[in-house]
């Protein structure tokens, strides 16, 4: 996909909402910036719950919400247990209201377009800035050279091989959803689905902190159940998702420990978050 | 309609099209002039028939084609004959080429931003520039104050009333579309409809030129036909269309006079355009 596919993509996301179409497209033509990545509908998850984002700016954690009084915006959440949903926590939220006079929506961009520019100056004077580069937003290599992964920067990447390279495994290709590393003792690499599938019935809470996991096959469960218990390994997770333009995504949601406490029989065993950041040592 | 809700209307009339979308958005937000109507997917009647233009701006008789090498557009030509068909011999087309590199499509667009800015500013300098003003396009005052309604710069009208008392006629309201001129001698205002309907199959060539006028009552047919050819009362034209956002419009089509030589009984009668332009008596 190329910058200009991506750009097109994500516009046509509002098409058939004519004011959301209109204040994305000002925002962007009128920021006129081709490193300044962005999404439209954004599934994103505050700490009140899940929300759709009208204009989402990764690299500035800043989401447009663009607010029509005079017509009740439906913002029914088509959510399913297969969409990427970004952690928001911390980010900010800026409100473009749609009033009866265009140009005063046209006011309000050219204040959030001159905000934009002068956040983007400072992050590029403190040697902040990132530019947006489609080579190597998913690239293991370009997570390697920074070091780390953390959850609240949303790194991700397009295939299991990627993350699991990324993480010193060191494959040509792969074909399972869990690895042992060979890097980080005691730990897993993981690739859930968290939406129920024909082995599994895995679950992720909302704010991302505790999974729920439990094999289908009646004949499996209990040898499944006791081996993960006994076994009691760490697991760095990337739970398969589909991006906001339906391509698949294994972004990484952190480091899991099995709560053998909260675990019973009839509910499945419970993971919970003990790390959102990871040092990739290589 | 507001400028807002009219502005916005246009762009969505892209909605589906997503590289025209992001063009004609492109050309509207860099050029940020509400002063500067434009319209998308109209209409026009070219020397080489009739076509559909992108974006259109009347009041620089300026036509935006994008174009989409990679990707061939269909511009099925959805006319009919009730459809606002504008006169756009000696305007200008300029094109916008669909690449696969987003910055050369931002390119172009910056470089047309910058003709039309400079454009409108020789405008200006010669007292030729008139603003955009949603009160004025189809207010009678405004063109009895211009003095003239020509072809070339497609007058328009909502309404039968407003065309007649343009042309001194001073009504209330109107329930016809045939009116004898109070002011020009041997004249007639028509508002005819170019589609077949219940009581007549009028028809105007593609280039405006030539009015093929036919009563549909057989029992009427011969005393309408011979009192026409007897009278040949000069008619001065507002055919009633429906323009590119669905409102109705009557478009000065020019004068016309009966050709008693083209017109047959079986055919119908011929009225042949003789005069683009008409000086307003007031």
């Amino acid at each position: 996909m190329t910058k200009r596919e991506y750009i097109i993509s994500q516009i046509a996301k509002t098409n058939k909402k004519n004011y959301e179409n209109y204040v994305v497209t000002r925002i962007y033509h009128r920021l006129n910036r081709n490193d300044l990545k962005f999404m439209t509908q954004q599934y994103v998850n505050r700490p009140d719950g899940h929300a759709l984002t009208d204009m989402y700016f990764p690299q500035l954690k800043l989401h447009i919400e663009i607010d029509e009084p005079f017509h009740k915006k439906q913002k029914k959440l088509d959510i399913n247990r297969e969409s990427d949903i970004i952690q928001a926590t911390n980010h900010e939220i800026h409100r473009i209201k749609i009033t009866e006079d265009l140009t005063k929506i046209d006011n309000q961009v050219e204040s959030l377009v001159e905000r934009i520019r002068k956040n983007i100056e400072i992050k590029e004077r403190n040697d902040e800035w990132e530019p947006w580069d489609l080579e190597k937003e998913f690239n293991p290599l370009y997570f390697q050279e920074k070091g780390y992964l953390d959850v609240n920067e949303n790194p991700s990447f397009r295939r299991i091989v990627d993350a699991c390279n990324c993480l010193g495994q060191n494959y040509k290709s792969v074909q399972q959803a869990w690895f042992k590393s060979k890097i980080y003792p005691n730990h897993n690499l993981w690739f859930p689905k968290f939406y129920e599938n024909d082995e599994w019935d895995n679950k992720i809470s909302s704010d991302g902190k505790i999974i729920t996991e439990k094999c289908k096959d009646k004949d499996k469960y209990e040898s499944w159940f006791n081996s993960v218990i006994s076994n009691n390994v760490k697991r760095i997770t990337f739970p398969r998702s589909i991006d906001n333009l339906g391509f698949r995504l294994y972004k990484f949601a952190g480091i899991f420990e099995t709560s053998i406490d909260d675990s019973t029989f009839e509910n499945g065993i419970i993971h919970k978050l003990i790390q959102t950041r990871i040092e990739i040592i290589h």
